[in-house]
């Protein structure tokens, strides 16, 4: 394997990760178990990663950020579902 | 906030962001609603991007891949002992 299929294999791994994630989080509606910090954190800091992006006209970083972006707020955006309905009951 | 700020503070985000998620995990042992796949992803993801960083010699990339490897890694294995103690049940 040469360094630059290392790298692009670790690209996709790292951004396709959340895939199955937040799958099982859609499915189930189950988020206990998550941290709701990290879940913030990432879909803050991927959104950062995505305007750096496009300001130095990088394609894989606006890719990959948008991608891990967009699943990261849907899962954190269930967690904070989660909350809100454990507050009303 | 200037760009490299906007940079640093995303970098800074997505690797500290694994952080309350592994406490988090060390202290409930609860993995139930943690895709196994993810983190088996981003473990090897972050490992492939350690080793591409030493290669490149790139300080950035192995410092934060380095730190988000082991935890990424803690919560795997986690995940994995609780797997294999449902099915001794």
């Amino acid at each position: 394997m040469t360094m630059s299929t290392i790298g692009l294999t670790a690209a996709l791994l790292t951004t396709a990760a959340y895939v199955p994630q937040a799958y099982k989080t859609i499915k189930t509606r189950s988020t206990r178990d998550l941290s709701i910090v990290t879940f913030s954190m990432l879909f803050l800091g991927t959104i950062l990663w995505f305007v750096y992006g496009l300001y130095i006209h990088d394609t894989p970083i606006i890719l990959a950020n948008g991608v891990t972006a967009t699943l990261s707020g849907i899962i954190f955006f269930l967690k904070i579902g989660s909350f809100k309905k454990r507050r009303r009951r």
